[in-house]
Order: C-alpha cells, then structure tokens, then sequence
C-alpha cells in the first residue's frame, strides 16, 4: 500500500476521486480494479456498473476517498488497464468542468445555467460564451462572464464562427461545449472532433414531427405531452445519443405560442440536468446511447 | 317554463345531463343556449366552452340539473339549434355507453378496462369482446362479458371479421369501439364508418420512430421516456387526433422487454383515461385535433 | 347594444376582458351574465364555471373580445349583479398585476420569477422588492427592480418592517404580494389585511414532516419524492388554501443538502405557476380552499 | 477457481444469482467480496453500493453468472464474511418471493398484483390470501390462488386472525406479507416478527393530513397532489421505512370520492413497484429507512 504520509511527515488531504473505465466485458475486472484501490488505501463511496448486453462491453463509475495522488492512483491502476484493456478517466469530485457556451437568441437555457453555477448547484465553469447574436451580452455581464458575438451569417461566416470555437477550446482548455440553443447547424468535422464532448437541447413530442414549425404542428395533432431531449451531438442532426428527455403536460387551449413558452421550460430542466450529470462524469458513451450512471 | 309536476302530481325526479355541442363562432350562443336551459328550470352545474383559433368554431360540453325530460330540453333547444346552426348532443351524466372491446391476444388493456367497470370507476358497458385469438377469452368470462374469436389470418377472414364487427354495432347499438391492442389495421371503410368513435392505443417515444420493433430501437438510441398515445381512428395509421397520452420514466438498465412491459403500463393508463373522458361526453372532434373538457 | 362607435367616428379597438364572479348557486345566473355581455356585443372566448358543492357557492370566470368600455361593460351588469347578489371582478386580459415580493436571502424564486417577467411569460410587474437581507440586491438592480433592504431583527424591527409593507402596497397600488422565500412569520394582523393577495411558498413531503429541519427529516425516513406548495397566507402558518403543487422524485443517494436544492427547483416551478393563475385571474377563493380555473 | 464442470463431465448450467449485504463501511469490502466472486468463476453483471453517512454502514448488491452452486458460493465467502462482519443473502435472480397476502374488501391491489404475476411481470407466488371480508374470493378464485377468510371482529378474533397469519408463514414458508389494503392495525409483536418482510400501502398528500376520512380533509384543503406511500410495517402506525411514493395531479372539481378512487390507483402503482423491488432484492433497511438499488 502507498503511504498516505508524504516526504515532509504532513499527512495528504483525504480528495474524493471518481473513476470511470470502460473495457470487453469479461470476469474479474471488479476484482483487479478494486485491488489497485485498496494497494493506494481507497475506500470506496459510489459505485455503479453495467454490463451492455448489445456492445457486450463493461462500464464502471466509482467513487473513492484516498490519501494517495492522482498519479498515485494512476500508478496502481496500470497493470488493470493494460491487462483488460481499459480505458479509464480519473477526476477529483465536484471539479468544475470548464465549458464553453454556444447561444443565439434564445434566453433561458443561458439564463439557468448560469444561475445554477452561482447557486453552486451545478459543478460546471463557464470561461466564454460564443454567439452569433448580441441578445445574451447583458446576461452573460450580469454573471460577470466573458462574452463574444460573432455573426454566423454572410460568406464564409459560419466557417470563421466555428474556427472561433476550435480556438477558444484550446485557450480556455474547454472540456465541454453546450449549444444552449445555439440553432446553427453544426459542421460535421466539428461534430466529429467534438464528438461525446458536446451537447444540445431539443424540444421533443410524442409521436415526433419532422420538419418546420413543429410547434405548429403539435397544436394542430392536439399533442398532450410536450418535451425536450438532451443528446450528444453528432452529424446526424438532432438524432445523437440520449442523454436526458422530459415532458410536461398540455392540453388543446393552449396556443402554438404557449406550447413553444413550455417547451422552454422543458428545455431548461432536461439540459439542466444532462449538463450536471457530465459534469459529474455520469455520462457514459455506449454506441448508439448512453449510460447514466445517476 | 315546463312544469315540473306530472299530470298525477307525482314530482319529476331531478336529473342530470350533459349537454355538448359546436357550431360556428359568433356572438350570442351561450346566452341563446342558456335561455333555453333556464326555460327547463334546468341549472347548470358544470360548463366548458373553447374557441377554437384555427377553425373558427366554438365548442361546449355543460352539465345541468333538472326536473324537465330530455325530449323537454330538447324542444327548448330547437330554435337555438336552427338560429347557429348548432350540432348537439343530450345525455344523461353517468349512463354506460355501450362499448364493443376488439382485442387480440394482449391482456393488459382488457384486463384493466373490465376491472375498472366492475369498480364502477368507468362509465362503460361492454356486451361484448371480440378477438382474433382466443387468449381473451378466460378474462371475459370472469368478468361476464360474452366472448368471440373470429380468426383474421387466411383469405376474406379479415373481411368477415369486420362485418362480424358491424353487425356487433348493429345488434348492441354499439357507441364506442375500443381497439384494446387488436393489432390489426381497420380497413379504410370501416375506419370512415367509426369515424370519431373509435378508439385506439399505441406506445409513443421522444423522439418517435417508424418501423418494426420500436421497443428495440428505443432501447438502441437509449430513449429515457417510454409513452403512450390514445387517438380516434382514421384511415391515416396511428395518425388520428390524439385524446391522450402519458409517459413513464426509463434507463440504460432497461431490457427491451422491460421497455415493452413499461409501455404496457402507459398503453393501460393512457387509454383507461382517454376511454373515461369519452363516456363522460368530454371528448370533442376539432378537426384533426380533440378538445378535452376534463 | 351599445354602439362601438365613439363620437368622433372612429371605431373603438376591441379589447379582451376578464370577468369572475361569485355568488350563491341558484338557476339563471349564467343566462344573465351572457345576457349583459349580448348587450354590449360581447363575444365570450373562454368560460369556466364551478358549482361548489361544500359551500353552495356559483364561480365563474369568463374571457370576452368586445369594443364596449370596461364602464359601459359594469353598466349593463349591475341589474344581474343586484338581482343575484354577484361579487365580481373585471379586469383586461393580460395587464400586468402590480406585484410586492418579499424576500430574505434565498435567491432562486426571485430569480425565476424576474425572468419569467422579463421573458413576456409572466404577466406581474413588480415596483419593488423588500427583503430583510441585502442579499438580492444585485437580482434586482440586474432586472431594473428597486430594492430596499429593511432587518426584522431587534426590537421593533419586526412591526417597522410590515408597516414599511402596507406604505409600500398603498404607494405602488399593490394588488399582490409574493412571499418569495420571506422566511419571517407575518403577524395575523397583516395577514387578514392580505387575505387572498399575498401568495406564499413552502416545501412539502409525503407525509408531511412538523418542526425544524424538514428536508433532514425527511432524509431519515427516506422520502422518495420532495414537493412543494404555494398558498394563500392566512394566521394558520402553512395552512393557507392551496393554489398549487408539485412534486420532483428523489432517493437514498440525496444528502439533506441536495434534497434542499431539489427543493427549491420544486418551489420555483410551483410559485411560478401559482402567481402566473393568480395574475390571469385564474384562482377564486372558495372558503379554505381554491377554485382553479385553468 | 473451482471446477464448473461436475463430477459427470456434464458442464453445470449457468446461473444468474444476486447478492446483497451490509456491513461496517471500511476499505477493501468491494475487492474481497468480488475476490470470492472470482474464485467461483463469476461475472458481475450489475452492481450497486452504497455507504450511508447517518450510519456508516456499507450496503452492497451485486447480480452475477457463474457454473458455480449457491453452496459453492456461500463456502468462498465465508472468510470475507467473517473478516469484515458482513451480514449477507444470496439468491438466484428470477425466483418467485413466497407472498402472503392479506386483504380486506378492497379490490384494487389485489387485482393488480395478482395481474401482474399471470403477466410474468412480478416475480413472486401466492400461496395464499387471508381475508376479514369474503369479498375477495371470486378474484383469488379466478387466478387459481386459496383463499381463506377469517373475521376480526368480535372477542379474539383479531389474536386468531394473527395466529393464522403465523401459522400460514410457517405452512408456507413465507418471506413477504403484503398488507394489500388489510384495514387493521398489527399488534406491535406481529410487526417485530414481520420487520422488514412486511409491506403496507396507504394514501399520502403534501401536506399530511392526521385523522379520520383524510381524502374529505384533503377535499377541503384543496390539495393538488394525490398520492400513496408503500413503506415496511412497524409498531408505529404508517410510519415506517418508506420504500415507494408515486403521486398523481388532481384539480378542485374533483369529489371526495373520485379523490379516493385517484388514491387507489396511486396505491396500485405503489405497491406494486414496492413489491417488484423487495422481490428482486433491491430494498436494503438503513435504520428507519430504506436503500433501494433500482
């Protein structure tokens, strides 16, 4: 077992880490991933796993208090890592994750999120919004947040905005990217390069309509239920894996303007809680979908 | 005002009924409809009314109290019919409407629409339950409802099957088919036939998807909300005006056979409701949209 | 009919009012209400009504478009208003409702409701915000609100504060209060003053839990859904009529602190929706209970 | 590891079994257990844990296929058993819970649960339901179950119903009691033999409502929300661990009797989710409340 007691005879601070990894699926990781935690003193406070049946593949989630480093941890874990062939992700609990902001026009996604962060509910930090319009620049001031308006429309204009959010990624070592609204579609290399690192928020129905106005269409179907889903971008628009849907209830008097205010709604609770649970490492990429560790 | 005191001087007994009615949108209506309720002595205890924005018509469902007949009111009402152009309707609050149950071999529906009547929660009648499989059948008798099983596989079976269930509205005065998972697509003659009458359940996803298997392809994108859509027939399959719909809450967890036995429990509640709203006269047909009443 | 010419020739603009009324139920009533908006070519667009079985008590809440003036619409009430003794109340489809909140330190409810103002989704306007703490100060400079910061702690302090209320409610015309979180004990005194204006937020459990530390308690039972409810104030702490209620699920993984945080999103979303029916004259009082009118 | 291949030649079937325990919250709990688990050739194919801050005590469920004997399995944990103190139940996933059922006159769970076993859907048996009332002997009689009904009323006949209750545990090896609307108090010494295998359900309202006919009380308040609590049975009336609570909207025009069939159907669901749970071994007790692995 390392030594929790450093060179200097302080004892280290006791850190919660959590521990995700995903590898084949095949008997004796919990065991060889366990040891590695008990060699580094680690007591283990959350764990959950699951085997995918469709991927057969494993993906684990732990959190453990310890004494010992990061690289400390990692140490111990590599004879596991190479041995099943895992790939493994190693975080301090409650770590603001840093995140870039991409909006429009659009309120209040922008709006919750930020006061969610200053609530301290939402372990998340926001070095920059990019948009291509100025609506947001007020609030964005008001939470003392960095802001930057770049217009998307006109030659070559979309392809600079998104040359701006490469560049911001590295500069602000942004870890994740949210379109809160952003309603640009985005290119396919950017999607790729931004792939499970990047999320967006959709309004959703039961049955689902395609094409424009869907609101339009949900008031004329007489829909009961409006949504929202929240989901991995990808190039296949608005059709990424799953993170988080909710619906809230609505009935004929409503208008198509109404349904679209409720749809906000939903709007802010699903992205909301899709942004918390990867900042808090419980989104895991299984295919096609998710794992949410909850 | 029509006495209520009958010839023998026996008071009439005080009764309860549901008015609904639609017509064109224009001023006057609920006090023209109102007079006549007050010429029965009739007092109005419960009213919605709805304008509809998009076909310019306007709607009403009232319940009143009164001592008058129902061939009474209805005299009442005739000039006030024949000023707006009203199309009505007058029932007695709390009568069964008589319902033909079509069923296949799924039992969750039937099951607990008869256990519902028997509680004397659902104001249904059912003298009889159809199917193209005889799995329904111990059900019934249990409950006392007459059975048949009409096999619908094999040349003109399915045909045969459908004049069965006209001849089934003819001989019970039938008010109400209710597509209990019959699993079969009506025919275009039929559905015109039954239009606005007959109802139908299916699951429903955020975001939808078409094509076989949906539970399997919920379960590949990793769906977190599993629902279900009650709606009338039209020739248009599982595109008619919906009366209903309600979700439940889902995993990564979940088996695709979990995710069926989960949707089976929205498909129960979702149709017992849309069933209930129509036997209390709360469901209007406003275009391709209803308007509830509840 | 009243002309809805003016003098001058030039057509009045038509407007859409509100009308709720109350009086004790008897035959008639909805027939001389309509009676009088016929008379000033009135065209009712939304109607609710609600025969109170436990009190006997007829509630109404009428939407109608018409160019009369809101006196000529008095006008042509007062004889059905004196013939069945009608408390009533007409006001203009969404004209914003002055609106007092009062606060302490907790931000959240503030938060939502200035952004729902400021969104056009909710129809308040609010003059000014007292609070016993300095704390939302920033809130409402952001949102253009004026603040005044008053302790309730000390000798007096506690009366200067609800005097400093009722000068506030008479200088701005107040018409509702929101108790935003206040967190003080109104005096019976004030409270019979704001009876059925002043609208009050607490959290709520299944069961209930008395005494301090709620979300604690509810943490050692293992509750596994957090709720809340906003009601109108009366000297019974807590147990004013209740306007609405919601409910978030949770589970064993909640420590009292994130219970407390789930809590406050079930408040915000609660006091939301019980100031936006308040505001669209949407809740009459009927005894110790509310009539909704949704 | 010990041989999966039996004495015969024949390889030994594999099985799924699930694992729970608890034990004092120390390091190295999780690598010793699945270090047994490794020995017998087992893969863990879900796993759940958690430590709980108010008791400090580890709570474990694990599910996992292996060749291996239930024998086997228990002999390679007896050393972790023994070092760590564990209190441990190990079971194969799937087998039906010996259920025993006692009723009164309502029908509603009854039916549901009963239902949801002939649906495959609920993983116990029930050999028996024991009734005051002999309402419910036609239902247990249509799903194949004995039935025996025993009076409460009158000089000891509660102490002989208790007894039969006993007895029938013993008959037939009980391991749930599901109080499925029974009505009567359990004399606080049947509740210490029962603690933590028996399930109670009753109706829940935010807030609580103490006393006779609550759904009136709840009429008069107005309450919102309707709901129910399935919670293990104690000495102190409806007050113990809570393992399920499901809640449903309601409005001002519903009657106190249509507030109690909406409690019913907030009961079923309830109780039957509580029932699932318990019987797939996902309801651990934590002092005064419950863990529940989902």
């Amino acid at each position: 077992m390392s030594s929790p007691i450093a060179a200097t005879g302080v004892p280290s601070p006791t850190v919660e880490y959590v521990l995700t990894f995903v590898c084949e699926d095949r008997p004796g990781i919990v065991h060889a991933v366990t040891g590695a935690i008990v060699e580094v003193g680690g007591n283990i406070t959350e764990s959950r796993q699951f085997e995918s049946g469709s991927s057969h593949r494993f993906y684990m989630r732990l959190q453990l208090t310890t004494t010992a480093t990061a690289e400390e941890i990692a140490a111990a874990l590599t004879p596991v890592v190479e041995r099943f062939g895992i790939e493994h992700r190693l975080d301090v609990v409650g770590r603001p994750v840093r995140t870039l902001v991409l909006g429009s026009t659009a309120k209040h996604c922008v709006n919750d999120l930020l006061f969610q962060v200053d609530a301290g509910h939402l372990p998340i930090e926001v070095p920059l919004i990019l948009a291509n319009h100025p609506t947001l620049e007020p609030l964005a001031s008001f939470h003392g947040i960095p802001f930057e308006h770049l217009p998307t429309k006109g030659e070559g204009a979309k392809a600079a905005f998104e040359d701006r959010v490469r560049a911001a990624i590295d500069e602000h070592d942004i870890e994740l990217v949210v379109l809160a609204r952003y309603m640009q579609i985005v290119s396919p290399e950017l999607c790729a390069e931004l792939a499970g690192r990047c999320i967006n928020i959709h309004h959703s129905f039961l049955p689902g309509f395609k094409g424009a106005n869907p609101y339009r269409q949900a008031h004329a179907r007489g829909v009961k239920q409006i949504g929202a889903t929240a989901h991995f971008v990808t190039s296949d628009l608005d059709e990424g894996p799953i993170i988080e849907q909710d619906v809230i209830r609505v009935d004929h008097t409503r208008s198509p303007q109404e349904l679209m205010a409720i749809g906000q709604d939903a709007e802010v609770r699903t992205l909301r809680q899709a942004v918390t649970w990867f900042a808090q490492s419980r989104v895991l990429l299984d295919g096609t979908r998710t794992i949410i560790f909850r």
